[in-house]
């Protein structure tokens, strides 16, 4: 599996049961929520600015797409967790199976930022991020072309401990896919 | 790693957070539990009397441990979950890195199984076990000597459906462990 077909087989709208474990206190938290892939063209302007902030050719983007969500935590039932990110691989010119992860809005914080992901013989999507005070470490694999299962460690910056595993099973919303 | 490598980095007493999706309902199931992985001796009885009641030859088993555990889940807080069960490995004469688990007590479903384990080359257990009416995978890997992941799926027995995920975090309680 490369990059191409790991997204095309991402597009489409998901249902995610997520359980993160905060592991200093043993606490755990629940988030249920909708997440939405859907493509961008490869010329669309937001793709091209982020290409271009980051000091990169827009020509080297592939397969760039759009990720939202919206869902409830139970650490804060009355507010909504909503947000929406634009993510632009950039596969490295030597090796199909690796390159950069543009995203315009991080996961641990909030501020752009570009990771690197390989994918394993096994078609699992490995996705590590530095941010200045955290690193974040993700794995997603597909089950089956309708349920996917992601992995994310948020570590500390120096990346020994982890502070937060969390858990999400994805089930594809048939009624709702655009795939 | 083979099996020896990682049934060694096993051995000790572990915290483990884990958490139960029940996927059907959308459902949540929160466990804490304590996990000990002791090492057997080859010679002990219970090796040698789950080998021969699966016609193995008992000096094919290597690195045979019992693990042991007890916990709570938020399902039913007034009855606690406990357990032991004693693993055997059996490792494939022709592939150092895959091979049978014996067990005397299953995960699905309380009887005597028979998986299939292999590591991957990124270091990741993976073990496949057939049940009656249930297949179970679980996949084990190592962040660090202290810290390992554990991601386990109860599939129908066709193996299209997922009927469970879970997944658990498990810290090493180095002030009780034996390693």
């Amino acid at each position: 599996m490369d990059i191409a077909q790991f997204v095309e087989s991402s597009f489409g709208c998901w249902r995610s049961q997520r359980s993160v474990h905060h592991l200093a206190f043993g606490h755990f938290e629940q988030v249920i929520s909708t997440i939405e892939i859907a493509p961008l063209g490869d010329s669309d302007e937001a793709v091209i600015s982020l290409c271009k902030s980051n000091n990169i050719d827009p020509q080297r983007a592939s397969h760039p797409f759009r990720m939202s969500w919206e869902g409830e935590s139970d650490w804060d039932e009355s507010e909504s967790v909503q947000g929406t990110t634009i993510l632009v691989p950039i596969p490295d010119p030597d090796d199909p199976k690796a390159g950069q992860l543009l995203r315009d809005q991080g996961y641990a914080e909030t501020i752009p930022a570009i990771g690197k992901y390989h994918l394993t013989e096994d078609g699992t999507f490995i996705l590590l991020t530095e941010y200045e005070r955290a690193m974040a470490e993700e794995k997603i694999w597909f089950l089956n072309p309708n349920f996917r299962l992601r992995v994310s460690l948020i570590k500390t910056s120096a990346g020994s401990g982890v502070v937060t595993a969390s858990f999400s099973s994805e089930i594809r919303s048939l009624s709702e896919s655009k795939s």
